[in-house]
């Protein structure tokens, strides 16, 4: 079968290009010289499928893209505590200065501006780390997000450099407010270097799941960060990803993303997917024209927007029915903490007949912590009651059958 | 059965009682006399089961917690262009300025801030309404999001209009840039009416699980709101409900919210939860320092948190298993674009045996829109394939069986 | 003799009179309907001469102009501590935020700001004035200024209350932060009643060369204001009289000066001159066109530039000879500090011959205090040294021949 | 003699030395290291004369004092048009940003900033000058300016670069802005070049009284300036040179400024003198504390604030007389156009006698250009009513006795 999905991706594509707003980056010959008719979506799930459309596998600069993924690096080599000593979490709002430093301890608001992630590239490797050690460390980490060697486009980051004046302006007044303490010269080239690492939009779409997924790259099955790391970031990214717009883009798109200067966008849904585009046409914010669209209408058409009720919406019970003297209660999906209260709530309310009660979890998708807490919980205090209490778990998705006072739930192999 | 969640609500009441920082509100009489000891949690679930523990049917005033559902209610009444023009969504970020109007065009940066719900205030009941009239059409909505007849505490209005003077200035701005017609004093007071509206911690979690549930009140079961006007409610608490501190309460908590200077907290969780609290004490910036402690308890000890992957993930695909020529396709869970994919991923990677298929979707919780249109498409092409195609769905749950081409799928009561 | 100031001042009306830009403020009836080719200059020694060129007796409303005035009454009245209680005294820069408050202590950054005017104007006559004594009490010292009964314009006052939001925003501001107490109402009234004072050009200058004179009204000859009071509101308008502009002004003027949104222009040399321009056509930034114009013109032509080496220079000695055995000094002009260095200095510096020394002060305008105290000094000190000292004073204009040792010194009526 | 004012210095000195309060620069080495007990003032006259007490020969780096004399140095070299494009001359207001960039054009706000004087030191010399050029260039005319060879503290400079990193900071951003072009650490070693002249509190008294003086180094008599470069020069310094607080130093001193950190502090009054202070103890804004008691002292006591009506008042006419058919007319002082009026009124007040009007000048100190034009047009005027008039000016202090109509004035050498 050849899957719908590449064909939904390639429509996508087919119906933005119309769209010739935009230009290329002119401040460099680099950025100058990309075609501007290169144009690619790539989606990564949390379960390692890519499904990519256009050109995918053609090579650009992460550029700003880098920032949530070296913020991420930094929280899990050194903890939120040192991370938030150099940076905040807080969106810039307008923006209310030339460097957006705090105005009461200098710290750079947030992470996804420049100030912040000058400031957080030099937490990787230690303060007393060599440019190149630093970079390495920060590819190296890359790559293994990505599951390829990614490279440095040396070339690029010297264009950059010659350009840097703004990123070396921010520096000096980081170095002036004792926020980092490396030569100037060397934390731009650090921080430009990390911009410069080459991807492809099917490389951003995987590094974007390992976010969504809580740190599990979802293609190599390998733990790169924890869930909290993870949390973190995309928290940040949800309230400054977008820079000034970005009250109008959760609002309108719902998807945490951050955007980068050489035409690349992802955004992250949590625990579903890692979505990316690339095309260099970027509008007077720096955002990729074609990037936006297409987010809008993934958004849109895909149900993805995080402030939906749409997809989160799991009822926990499937039925109660009575056989006999038997009650069976039959769960299904997800059953975590919102679900676990749906099956708590209908065992209260129904007035249980019979003399059994039988919990069918055959349906269930999984349970998190506290779903199998709580309806392990709820199955003791009805076995308190009087009621013979039994689970059927075919599959043993339970996993786990002892309760809070040390007695184990009795199980049951077939259905009345 | 007693059901375990109100034992866990109560426990952690226990847990922050201990907490006796922060003061109640003084500016006003009726807020000074507030007992400061008074505690309350309540959650209600987009199934609309409502659990509540401590002093959770006290009455207080919504204050800002009014915020929301106003502009709510105004998006539901003008649409989002007429909103937008007079109020926009962003994040304010450390305040730029002593009235928080955008520098370019006068309007307040967004609804959670008092100019920008004053602005918002006004395009309720139209540009020539009474005050009366105006606030009585707030107090019934706010009444059916509640379920119960909600009233104005008038005493503690006309309170706080004697030291309405930040208001009044605000109100005054607004009239000289043209974002309101209003009297200014007729506008803080109709503003202000909104925000001395009485309510319970308990009615507070309904109205959150009213946004929470996409626009349907959970208990009533009544369609007030559309989804999109929840989608950009959320979107707004999400990035503006905590002000200043917006960034690091998405980070650490994760749950859009707001709080109102009586003491009163609310979080939604899309899809899952409306939140609510209650302590008047308050911290330096106004939020309940208690309110703030269980809402961190909530998010780490349920998983709630929304950049979390846990509660999200759904693999769709159950089991594949061969029967003679049959090949049957157990689904589970919730069938949305992610799930879908994983379905036609499974799909298309086995090299399906026999001759016929069959998609078991009696586990199954649910289909939205595209995970439906991708499954029936996937069958669509295998059967081009010259594959058997059948659905098992002995409920129902597909509920539509044509495909793309005008075909429809076969069915298939009995499984192999 | 005809005079030819007033033909010079022609000159300059005529010359101006070609500069078409701008337009008349348009946003109450009473200044829209204002005769844009309107044109007036006038100008007023310190010794109270007034020279008008046009439409110098033109009624119009000072607007911002009477803002020095009462800043100067308050100091008069309440000193200059209870007032920089109020409101301080720095320039607004760019303005920083919409209301330009001090985001430190929350007082209007200086008295030429409506800010500042507004809690300035409530000083007036004690908090617990009427607005109608506060006002009366402006209009009578008004008068006393420009030395006739002065009239308010209540129609344009009440014009202007109409569209007063912005006012009326400052004023429950300022309530707000406690800097002023009275109705927001009733201090916007009081503001706008001292704004709506009728007056002509002549009275403009004759008001202005009062405060240049150091608080002698010229033409009464009455002593209004002390001359600390004219110093301090002197200083202020040239750091802050022309808003954002203020700069540039001093560069290319040097005149303190203020303006008023009807089309008056003051300006106010030290020790000199009042000066006045009445045309009613404003710049984008509120002043009038033709008025900048002309006081461009008379800082050029006439020298009147504060910063200037010019008009200061004042040597004290005119010639030092020798009759026989006496040595003649001729001093000349003002003798304040920088001439009786150049006395003293030049005592020093000569080989004094002969035996008698005769200090001719018959060609001195006038002593200061310090120049005095000098003089005397060092004829003290040369007749120590054994010199016989003599003055020769016909018309008295020392005054006062006490030495520091308390001896005096002689005269000698006649030269030799 | 012994003078009085040397004594009256030392006075002042000894009256502040009580003042314990500030601390010396701490930030480098070299100003850590200074004696804190340092104190000296000096006045030098526009005629040259140079009053010094306590440690006026000691030697000390100019800092920000420099940012003035640059400034001049680049409206000579480039005139005011270059300058303005490079640097704004409004006061900076509360610090309304960490670089003070004008937020429309980008350009500083004006050059008593550091980003100011920055973007103007690189105009001096042209832009393609090697740092070394550019700096023998201003200390070549910084030496001009104090009357002998000054020297640059090569030490001191290269420990500021150390720690330089505001500057650089600052430096980068201007070339970001296109402001500046030179490379940024050259730009900022250019810079703080100029900060470590090394000059002593005498010197500064006479490079201010070069201001004072129009552009006429006082005790060398060479012109270095023009009056306009002075003027610009003395503006901005009266508007920005005391940063924060130039409002209430204007008001309180009123003496246009300017300090530096290591100690130094000049103002300058226009046309009369240059005064310098030194004490190394600064106050938390960086002026050194007892300079600014010396300022205030002096301000008071010698009654130089340029606001004060004192030492501007000049009336021209020191008597009429009637010897028999000659009516006699003394003029006095020096005749600007205030004075110039003043003759020019009693001439039109008076109803003359006689046939003969003499205009005795010979107690006038000189005339300037409006002053002259204007008496020699009011004394033609009286010719054409008839009046034979005659001018007395033994020693030629009219100059020129040419009227408007190409006829001359006779001249009179005995009074009758």
């Amino acid at each position: 079968m050849k899957p719908p999905i590449p064909d939904y991706l390639t429509d996508i594509l087919d119906h933005v290009r119309g769209e010739e707003g935009g230009d290329v980056a002119g401040y460099i010959r680099e950025l100058r010289d990309a075609d501007p008719d290169l144009l690619a979506l790539a989606l990564c799930t949390t379960s390692g499928h890519v499904y990519a459309a256009g050109d995918a596998d053609v090579e650009f600069t992460m550029q700003s893209i880098s920032k949530p993924f070296v913020y991420a690096l930094a929280l899990q080599e050194l903890g939120p505590d040192a991370v938030n000593g150099v940076v905040g979490m807080e969106p810039s709002g307008e923006a209310f200065n030339e460097l957006s430093l705090d105005q009461n301890d200098n710290r750079p608001v947030n992470p996804m501006i420049n100030a912040g992630a000058i400031a957080v590239n030099q937490l990787i490797n230690g303060e007393d780390s060599s440019v190149e050690d630093r970079l390495e460390k920060i590819r190296a980490l890359f790559s293994r997000l990505a599951g390829r060697e990614l490279q440095v486009d040396h070339g690029l980051c010297a264009s950059e450099m010659a350009t840097a004046d703004r990123n070396l302006s921010i520096a000096h007044m980081l170095r002036n407010h004792d926020i980092i303490h490396d030569e100037a010269h060397d934390a731009v080239l650090s921080y430009t270097g990390q911009c410069s690492i080459l991807v492809t939009t099917r490389d951003l779409s995987v590094m974007s799941a390992t976010l969504a997924g809580g740190g599990v790259q979802p293609v190599t099955g390998e733990r790169i960060l924890t869930p909290e790391v993870c949390r973190l970031t995309l928290a940040v990214m949800s309230s400054a990803g977008m820079y000034d717009g970005a009250g109008r883009w959760m609002a309108g798109v719902g998807i945490p993303a951050k955007s980068g200067v050489a035409g690349g966008l992802i955004g992250t849904l949590p625990g579903q997917l890692g979505i990316a585009t690339f095309s260099p046409r970027l509008d007077s914010q720096g955002n990729s024209v074609r990037g936006v669209r297409i987010f809008e209408r993934l958004s849109r058409d895909m149900g993805l927007h995080l402030m939906s009720a749409d997809h989160h919406s799991v009822p926990g019970v499937r039925s109660i029915t009575r056989e006999g003297d038997s009650t069976i209660i039959r769960l299904q999906g997800t059953i975590n903490f919102t679900a676990a209260e749906n099956i708590l709530h209908e065992l209260g309310d129904h007035s249980l007949g019979g003399k059994e009660l039988i919990l069918d979890v055959s349906r269930v998708t999984s349970f998190n912590l506290m779903g199998r807490r709580m309806v392990k919980e709820g199955l003791r205090r009805l076995r308190e009651k009087g009621f013979a209490c039994a689970i059927h778990d075919p599959e043993g998705v339970l996993t786990d059958l002892e309760f809070s006072d040390g007695t184990y739930a009795d199980t049951v192999a077939v259905l009345p």
